[in-house]
């Protein structure tokens, strides 16, 4: 099982700011990822929340449900959090994460993440594929 | 409708650190937006939460509300929340920041706001009559 | 009575760059700010000087003309001057910093000011309607 | 009465990094707490959130309960929560830091704490007698 | 036709510090890239040099010949190079930088990359699966 | 019509410090560039002032009389005033800095210009004639 | 045998900024301490020295004496000293950092500590209980 | 002849922030200069302006005067005037820099002086006896 | 004999970017150049290279061949070639600087130049006729 | 009875770096200074030091002593010595700091004195006539 | 074998600022250091380049060849080159870094080396000295 | 006659931290350098203090000793001493800097030194063996 977790305002998806975001919803892209996994013979949970806390939770919870793979886009969290960073640190799952936009295009407070340092590695700037990229990945490395 | 938003610890309004934030209380506050909204024919909804989550929650339904415009003292978030300043970027909804004391005055810290530079502006140092300025200002916003 | 204050460049307003600072004239704004002062029931003198030296003195003399309260858009001179805001000190009047555009969004270096430390405070980006705000508090504060 | 709070991630305590935070359980933790605070005839309650909103709200409720001290070990939020400080702040109640590790041995961006300067103190890299220390510090203010 | 670009010193790889870079050649690499193309549906071209200026004019000749797409690997020249990323913003060819380790855990200088704000994204940490995420990319973007 | 403005301590010019400035005076480098606006069919109006607020007030008049093309020597104010920069945006003429010795040789704090970003471009270090190059310049503006 | 070793300035303690300090002297600190580690079963020896030289010879020599642990207050070599971390480095003996005042609230060049990284741990603003804490610490560290 | 010039608010000496400049006045100051230059048998004049620029032509005017030093306390032009600084090393003439309260106690933008390595010398937070050590030092200069 | 050098990238001139650089070719710019010097009796010979180490080489070789004078539009090396610099150094040959865009109004990292301080001057912003003022000023220097 | 502190390399004065310090020895500047002493009815007592903890211990028998006043030039301490501060504002005894040489005009490590916040003010750069400024200060002081 | 690589601009030794290189030309050096290498029994092999790539493309090939130490004077690439750090990483054979001048007496950007960190050491300011020293060590390193 | 003087914690040397320093004891550094000394026909005289001021006063006293050079290693004082730099250059005795470990590979405050810029230059990494290259070049330096 991978656990793909979406961060503050992505619920937003596909009606903020579309020239940043494009028009795709998080409902789009859950079902999207949905049959990415499928493809990929890999089962896919997927949650989103604006609340920091609520994400920490549930990166504590995949701990105990075995899940093998972390894929999250922690939003505006990203460059504030450490304890995200902590927790994915701590439960010792591999996590990538993803950003829709090319943060490295947008204000300097957007080039600095938290929660790279502690993922296998990070994709941005490739829109909704970013996500089918991190899939792929998680394909080879469950696998082996 | 305009949504008045408080951020964390103004709940102690009037009771913390009184020779920075004076003796009103946060009711005492809402009693006066309310009233000074009304001499301005304007409608208002006060909500207050020490959780950023339940800001950007709130935020994301102002939308939904048909809210017209948002008055927001962000308290510590201030200074440390891309996730809230992207909720304001992201519904697009005109907003304006608002600050009881003046933060250009205290540790250098307090000098830096990722919320101003989505918003309208921002009004600092004020008192409550901030609050009262920023009604006043949606009052011509509205209704031009 | 209370002294109006606009610093350089402010007598270009209303042809300067529009899309930053609107289409009232500097006219146009001190006549909206006599009206709201009438209504407020506070007298109101206006001045506008591109001299750094010349604010300065303006301040100095406000001491000796019992002036109540000063309302300063001191424009580029926010981000240069201590002079001014020495003077600002010095005389103990108190004073509002008013910018009709909303620096926090603009150049980084116009995000610091070596005024607001030694006002009541300040009001950045409701355009015209700032310098209302500024006076409403006054009307405040003298009355109090 | 004595509030112990935990927050992010020392909910994973003795299952994370364990050869950065030892094979103590936070059962553990708060049950040798309460054997220390016995020993020292103080009471202690304690909590655990991985929310920051909920640590604030606790710190809140602590004024109504008459707590007389607070021990916080902040996690993730002491290089990153203005928000937090400034409820200890506001409260007013005596507060100490503890870390269980050495975070100025870390990365630089934990040897900054927001946290610390509204504290009376702080401990770092003491292990769990960390808690120790702090309780035994109150125990000498408290009686005082 | 795709273009892949690796720059300096990945003509050792599968050679050196196999800790941070794994086992796998630079020919092994352009093979496993020739598959994933062909299961794509692309044609990829593969070019490795250590000389920025070589480099730079392989961009150059892409626009010449059409090419729809790059994927570069700058290596060291990431962090270094204004030529190339002029390269690459002169030419308008849309490209996606990769990186075989997860930078944002190495040498604080390896955080920040000329390259990435003019590409369309950054793929960093996720090995030579980076290489295929990328063509991935561009088959979408290719067919669109 | 062009404006050439010298600013502080240019009036020294000939006699300050000949190592870095040479031995031409003010007299002897504006009657060279009437020679050289002579020979490239401008007219050309030379002021010098070492107030800051006198050379705003030069600008903003520029405006009034037809001015098509400004050269400023900024002096000690290209390193400290906004406002100087503000009144250049503010009136839309193009301007060209020029700077008599190498700047970028010297003191640190002399590399930063705030003027240089709202000018056409700057001429540094090519003594005298770098106003020769200002003109020649505006000989081809004007007549495009 | 803990050695307790208290740096320049810490003679005048008691006598010292009173406000920051307290009233307990030198003389009172050691006595307390020596009482503190008797009913902690530890033997201690204090010593006090201006001398950075001193304090380094010191801590040499405690690896002859096979002094189990050091409790070091740094004063303000704390902030300036490479050469007594090094030798705190250097000796290899569990040494832990006290500050009896808060240093996190005071200036910002007392917020870091040369010191701390290589100590099991710091203790900061707990007053003189501070090296009751630290010997605290050292019974559990020499009993186990 | 001596040459003392006052900057900016200095005028105000003795009714501005008592607490930091005494209750001389700028006329008691410079009587008490004009008989400190008598003991000393030099010439003194005094000037005082709030105005940069007539600052600067004083200076200038001082080479044409025949003045063999000048006295200078810059106010706030200190910490920002760039072109103050050129004006006295531009004519040469001995300068030496005095502030009566002592800036490297206040804040930190008041630490830094373009105007003192122009200068002989320094003198600060010595009252308006550091105009007389300037005197003091320039009896020994001139006579030399 | 001028050598013109023109550095990475402007090969693509007239093609690359056009609102920033225009539409004229680097052979347009070549020709304007040689009959610019025509005009000013200078012989001038052209050449271009992306590599840094060429444009290190050409430098060198321009010291045999007796070249009186460098024109150089280092392109990306600006910023970041240290080697470019040592090589303009050492060969001791009078060089300028040209950038045809306004470098102060685009990125921050274009802002600094390693190449001006070893220079004559240089010359930004104004288009190819930067070319032509470098000629001029050679024309002055050579002859004199 | 004044305390006349020199700090390290200070008995160097007079054989080291004359073009920067002169050919006053150490023995002359005691001299002088016990000359101005007398002139002034101010006892004088001459140290120097090459230690740190030396002057230190000096500073705090001072107190001991009733010493009305120190003089101290810490020479290179200045710059780096936060115990050499924490002893002057221990003993509480009004300082002056004294700089023989300009320091503002050498190397920027200079520019920063760690002991000047905790003296009545410091002068800079006036030769050895520094010392009698200082004396002179102190004949006002003490007298007062 | 050791290889003595010699980078950007030291072709011109001997006749480039001989103030700061001495008069030694480049083929003095290599004639000394293979001298020296035959009195240590060393087997060297000299090259040099002004190109970035080759000297990574060399340093590619000496572990083809066995060679068994590197001395490298990368010149202005010091300060600027991860590409060539990355090479001499990459292959790991022990390299010394050698500066002819004192690079810590010159500008701050000479200060840093990326090459510095991946040797064995590094020598500065010797002369062609340096160059022996190198020697001398790896006479030791390939003996051992 | 050469002056090795061994600063703070290099008494420990063979015994601490060996991974870093080896296992080499001072004695026997001595004893090599006295036969590298030999060897070279060159007087050395060996000296260590971990006190600061000591090693000021043994550098004072080289002058009166007509000491020919100074090889130093500072230790800790490297990077924290003004007053030893301020030694160095205040005797003007020829003094090279010298690290057994590679200070660039270790933390970052490590690579600054107060020293390096008034020495010949400097040795870091070579281990032991950088005193004999010391000697070495003394022993060109001496006999020319």
């Amino acid at each position: 099982m991978i656990l793909l977790l979406n961060g503050p305002n992505l619920n937003l998806l596909g009606t903020r700011e579309p020239q940043i975001y494009g028009s795709t919803t998080l409902k789009d892209l859950e079902d999207a990822c949905q049959n990415w996994a499928r493809a990929l013979e890999l089962k896919l949970e997927c949650k989103q929340s604006n609340h920091e806390g609520q994400l920490i939770d549930w990166i504590h919870q995949a701990r105990e449900e075995k899940i093998k793979g972390i894929i999250i886009n922690p939003g505006g969290y990203t460059h504030t959090s450490v304890a995200l960073r902590d927790a994915i640190a701590g439960v010792g799952i591999p996590t990538i994460e993803v950003h829709i936009s090319n943060v490295h295009a947008r204000e300097s407070f957007r080039h600095h993440s938290y929660i790279a340092p502690v993922c296998l590695g990070s994709i941005v700037g490739l829109g909704i594929e970013g996500y089918h990229a991190a899939l792929l990945k998680f394909s080879v490395v469950v696998s082996s």
